[in-house]
Formats: C-alpha cells, sequence, structure tokens
C-alpha cells in the first residue's frame, strides 16, 4: 500500500497552522474563527480526493467515495479535527487525515470499492466549549437529543443552536440522527494518548473496548469576606473545599482498587478571585473513567460521600450535577480480528488493549459494529503541545487502516 | 454637628450606581471606564462644595478647603473609592465622602479653619489590577518608586504607565511622592470589616495599629496530558500540588498561636482549564496577615516549608515570589486620644480596636501621624455586594471625623 507519509506529514501541520495559540501549541474551539476555518480547509481537500462532502446540521462532515453498489451500507472511517486550548496536532487529525491518505491509497493503486466508503469528521469531539464531549457523534447516534443540544449554553450564555446557525449550519437538528444499519462498520485510527504502545515497540493497537467516561460539574456556594479581617474560624471558604473535594477525587481513583481508574479535577474555576478576598464560590469539573463501569460508580459514590463530608465540616453547599456518565463500549470482535489481519498483510506489528480515552467510536458502537486502531504516541502525551506522533507511526496506521478498509469495502 | 445622613447615604448610593457589575455588587477597577467616571463624579462633588481640586500623576485626587494660615502643613482625610469584583458600596467610599460630609457640615456651621483640610482620593488601594494594594499611598510615602511603579503589568500584560497616561493622568512619576512634614495629620474612616464594633454595639473604632500583609505569587509547574489516558501514579497534577498547598496555608494561619494571623488563597487559577485535561499549571495567589510580625513570619515559614514539601512529593516545581510584604504600622498616640476625645464630644460610643485589614493609612503613617476611625458594618461582611454599613453609623463617622478634623484644623 504506497501510503504518501511525507505528505500526510505536510497536511497534519498545515491543519496545525490554523490554531488560535501559537504553535507548537493547536487550539481549535468548536465554531471559533479557527474552527470554521479548519472545516473549510479539509472539505477542499476531500474534494480535491474527488470525494463527495456533505455537512449535516451539527456541522459533522461526510466525504463519501462512491461504491460500485452505493445501496450497500458504507464502510466508515473518521475522527474530530477540534482541540483544546494549548493541545497537540495529532489528537482527532491523524485519524481524520489518516483515512483521506487512507482512501487516495486506494486510489492510487486502482481500488474500485464495491461499498462506498465514507470519511466522517465530528463535530465537537472535545468538551472544551459546552463540557460535553462528542457532541457530533451523540447526536448522529441518538445519544443526545435534538432538544437537549438545543439548548447547551457555553460559558459566555451563547446556545449550541445560535451558534451552529451562526456558523453556516443549517437543517433540522432531528435531521442528524443515523438510522440503525446504515453503516456496515466504522473504524477509526486515533494516537493512542497513551504509553503503552511506544513502550512496548509495538505498530498498531487493536482496541476490544473503551473506557466508560463520567463527568460532573460542582458548584460549591460558600461565604466571602475581607481577607485580612475575617479570621480563620469564622471562614467558609469555597476554595478551599474545592480544594479538599479535588483532592478526594484524586484519593477515590488510587484507592479504586482498579489501576486503571482515573479521576481528574480539569476545570477549578474560584470567585471573586481576587487576592484580597476569601473566594465565596467555586466550580469545579470532573472526569471519572474506568474500564469496569462497577469500579467507577464506586469511586463516584466514594466522591460523593466526600463532598457531603466537605460540606458539613466547612458550612458550605455542594452541588453536584451529572454532565454525562457513559457505559464503555465495546469493540465488534470480528472488525478488531480483521484489523489484526490488516496489520499482518501490511508487516506491521499489533497487540489488542483497551481505550482510556473517550472516543466518537464509544457512540459509533450504537449504531453500527465499530472498531478502533492505535497508534504510538511519544511518552503517552497527548492534550498538550509536544503531542507527537512520527510519520512512520502515522503512515503505518494509515496503511493499516487502508487495508481494512479494502477488505470491508471489497 | 448637622451632618446631612439623609444626603451622606444618597451620594453613596450615586457612587454605588457607577459600577461594572449589577446592583447591588460593585465592581470599579483602577482604570476602567468605571472608576474614570467614579473620579469625574467625585471631582463635581468637590467642586460643588467649593474646594480645589488637583490630581497627581496616578490620579490621587486631592481636593483642598484652604485654612487662613494656607502655609501651615494641612490636615489630610480621605480613603480610596476603586472596588474589588463584586464588592459592596461603602468600603473606601465611607471614607471618601464621610470626608467630603465632614467638610461641609464645619462649612455650615461657620468654621474657619487655621489649617487647610485637604480630603485625598487615593488611587488603586485595591490590588485587583496589578496584584499591589495601596498603588496610590505606597507612591505617595516613597514605599513604592517611580520605577517599579512603571514597570507594573497587569494580566493583560498593559502597563502601569501606559494606563495611567491613557487615563488621562498626566507628569511624571517621580512628582508623586509627598514631602515629609506635607501634612500635620491623616485621618482615615472606614468601615470595620470585622464584626467587633456591631456585636459590641460600639459607635466608633479608635485603631492603634494596622495588620501587617504580605502578599505571595506562587506558580505551579506541573505536566499537563489526557485525562482519560494518563494514570494516575504517572502524574504530576499543578492543581491537586496548589490544593494542597491553599489547605496548607489555611493550616499555617489556624496554627499560628495568635487567633490574628489570617491566611487566604483568594486567587486560584489552573491551565489548561478543561475537563478532560490534567492541569499542568496553577497560579495562586495568597495574602498573610498579622497584626505581629514575628508570628506571619513564622507563618510565611510554615507555607514555604510546605511548599517544599508538596513539590518534592508531586514531583512538581513550585515558584514563590513576594509580590509586597509591608510592616505593621501604628497609628499616632496623639491622633487616637484626639479621636477618642471626638467621639466623647458627639455623644458618641468608641473603644480602642487594631485594624485587621490593609489600608491606605498603612503608608500614610510613614509620611505624617495617622489615625484611623472605623464605624460599624454588618455581620464584618465586606468585599462582597451586601456589604453594609446604616445611614446612621456612617453619620457617626463623619460626624466624628468632623469635630476631629476642626481640632486639628483650628
Amino acid at each position: 500500500m504506497n501510503v504518501d507519509a511525507a505528505g500526510l506529514e505536510r497536511e497534519i501541520d498545515e491543519l496545525a497552522a490554523i490554531s488560535s495559540a501559537p504553535a507548537p501549541a493547536v487550539t481549535r474551539i468548536l465554531f471559533s474563527d479557527e474552527d470554521i476555518e479548519a472545516r473549510a480547509w479539509l472539505r477542499a481537500k476531500f474534494s480535491a480526493a474527488g470525494l463527495s462532502v456533505r455537512e449535516d446540521a451539527v456541522g459533522n462532515l461526510f466525504a463519501r467515495w462512491p461504491g460500485s453498489e452505493p445501496w450497500l451500507p458504507a464502510v466508515a472511517t473518521g475522527s474530530h479535527t477540534d482541540a483544546i486550548p494549548n493541545a497537540g496536532k495529532f489528537d482527532g487529525v491523524a485519524g481524520v487525515l489518516g483515512a483521506l491518505e487512507a482512501v487516495r491509497a486506494l486510489q492510487r493503486e486502482g481500488f474500485r470499492p464495491r461499498r462506498s466508503i465514507e470519511i466522517i469528521m465530528f463535530t465537537a469531539e472535545e468538551p472544551t466549549r459546552f463540557g460535553l464531549g462528542c457532541l457530533g457523534s451523540r447526536l448522529l447516534s441518538g445519544v443526545l437529543g435534538a432538544a437537549e443540544a438545543a439548548d447547551l449554553r457555553d460559558a459566555e450564555g451563547r446556545s449550541f443552536d445560535g451558534l451552529r446557525t451562526g456558523a453556516g449550519c443549517s437543517g433540522s437538528l432531528d435531521s442528524v440522527r443515523l438510522s440503525a444499519g446504515c453503516y456496515r462498520a466504522f473504524l477509526e485510527m486515533h494516537i493512542e494518548q497513551g504509553p503503552l504502545l511506544e513502550r512496548a515497540g509495538i505498530d498498531i493497537g487493536a482496541v476490544e473496548k473503551i473506557a466508560a467516561p463520567a463527568a460532573f460539574r460542582v458548584r460549591i456556594q460558600g461565604e466571602g469576606g475581607h481577607a485580612g479581617a475575617l479570621l480563620m474560624p469564622a471562614r467558609r471558604d469555597a476554595s478551599l473545599a474545592a480544594a479538599e473535594l479535588a483532592l478526594a477525587v484524586e484519593r477515590a481513583a488510587l484507592e479504586s482498587g482498579s489501576a486503571d481508574t482515573v479521576g481528574t479535577t480539569g476545570v477549578f474555576r474560584i470567585e471573586p478571585d481576587a487576592i484580597n478576598s476569601v473566594p465565596a464560590r467555586a466550580t469545579l469539573e470532573i472526569d471519572l473513567r474506568d474500564t469496569n463501569l462497577a469500579t467507577r460508580d464506586r469511586a463516584e459514590a466514594t466522591i460523593r460521600a466526600a463532598a457531603d463530608s466537605i460540606a458539613e465540616r466547612r458550612r458550605v453547599q455542594i452541588g453536584i450535577e451529572v454532565i454525562n456518565s457513559d457505559a464503555p463500549a465495546n469493540c465488534d470482535e470480528e472488525l478488531v480480528s480483521m484489523i489484526c489481519d490488516s496489520t499482518a498483510a501490511t508487516g506491521c506489528s499489533v497487540f489488542r488493549m483497551i481505550s482510556r480515552a473517550y472516543h466518537d467510536s464509544l457512540f459509533m458502537a450504537r449504531v453500527c459494529p465499530t472498531a478502533m486502531l492505535f497508534i504510538p504516541c511519544r511518552n503517552g502525551w497527548s492534550h498538550r503541545p509536544d503531542e507527537f506522533a512520527s510519520r512512520e507511526a502515522v503512515a503505518k496506521g494509515a496503511t493499516v487502516l487502508a487495508d481494512a478498509l479494502r477488505r470491508l469495502a471489497a
């Protein structure tokens, strides 16, 4: 398979330059100028490859290479191109541009698909703007309803519905949901975002399971006051309650009994946020994941008990809102085996593994048989400017993906 | 003394309406549109009272009622009108508008001062914009040099020097410093910002000592990563290190051996501040105060030791920068006695107390004999929208202040 490794690397760099953060950092927030510019850039790339492009009502992009029997359920592949603040250039992007290069490699070798092949760029895999990840695939799978989506508001109070139409997406939100059986399969290529493949010197991870994420927003109401005048025993400092809760999240993950449990307080904001003011309010956002739902539920219960105890001891109110709480997904065993076959056919090494991170595949698995292939990234780093996957690693992923697409579309 | 209690209350309300936060909250950040509008409003009030107004190169306002022997050192009084985000309407303002009403009351009763009386509105008592409180009085007293002040930068990187000229302040920063002996005395009236007067049912607190504030900026550098993929033992989460340090600040204050020690982590910011990202960096701002310098220094040493231990255990870097570290001030005993005499003469009750909060008087005490008078405020609340001092409490403060000004200026 003649994947153009250098060309693929060049395209990844081109897309990385469309960013609101200076290089090497990449920031592309949903419906920001950069997100909109990246979409236009991507559409041009799809068109140049002879693919017909459709955009749905929320900005999910579908680039189709029609098969000779276009009435058959298509084979889908893809990922996302949005990026959290100060992220890197491979997360999501490798799976979108890797899929495009896989399609072009198949075209170059004269392959004529029987089933259509469709590359999907999902809207807003990252939860940055609305605090809810995988907006596009949640809507495609029906896990998120049109009415709920329309009501989502960002930190500045702007609605998802207003922003998507402002960004040029038209049509009803109800039209986004996919019908069952619309795809023969969905394959997502992605950087591992963990260190296992690199450490083991393995080219491809065939993902069997995707860890179950849950996200919580915690609002803490204490009492403000003057930092000089309010004596310590009288205080009801919301920030210190938040600090204790963040540490309790860490402890609940460390002591869950499973090395796979991870708990993160990624958002920590206080008000008034002034040096001479006792913090009156705090907002935390907590991400808790496990490959085992029961273990995760136990960790959640531990965190809730800690919140109750902190609230009582510090005389503050703590409200916990569930942003999302999704069940783990199993990948389709036939597809996982096929990925392993494709690695053998293309001379790549493979092992089976789980995905600790959260992907659009989690939701696509509800719609059609789904599998993921991981490629190694340096030190397992992700969501940071020095996230890195080598030219060779990305090219090997695209090669295996192309082989699997050929098997599925033939 | 015929202080117009209702008129004074009305003026406090008028000034509170000049705010970037909706009522009842008041926000007036240095050189914001609201701060500039408040200054214009105040100049008009001063002029209407027949006072001649001068503004120095950093926006300190001086409103002068000339005495019959204008060559004598003047009697000064005043406070500030800037307000932290979501503050109340009395902090600082009571001392500026109370002084103005005291002067008008003296004018109404036909008093002819021998010494000039000067009302000072100090620039930026609150540290919101530059992280350094009492900018105006620090410069007046020479504690802060012109070159240091010029270099100060706000969170958006804008310089103090650029902002003050943008706000219409002209002249050299070197011209701001007061010469020794320029004032006979400085008196500052202020809400207590603590509960003691209200609880005891006392009208006036005669302040003998102002607590010693120190402020620190802490920068923590950990390592970011994906919240789903980065396993717990491998993390170097900057936010959790910050959480532990904020709790250590509280503990150091609680266990200092003195009930007067207060320690506050009023600023707590993390990056990237995204729910699915392990925090890579954190910035804290810490305020530590005591009436006893040695006790405060011990608490600071405890916090620094905690930072070292957290940094080592969590494998993060913690840098601590001293923003300011000021010695406590003693009020002038002759002036404190005079305030007590004035309360007796005007039928008010008084007790002697310390100021736990930080005021322009701390710096004016380096330039001339200084004292403060406190008035009660509800529950001791301050730096919050429901900060409240009754019409009667403010009027009593203005009455005692007027009596003291008459004694000093006669």
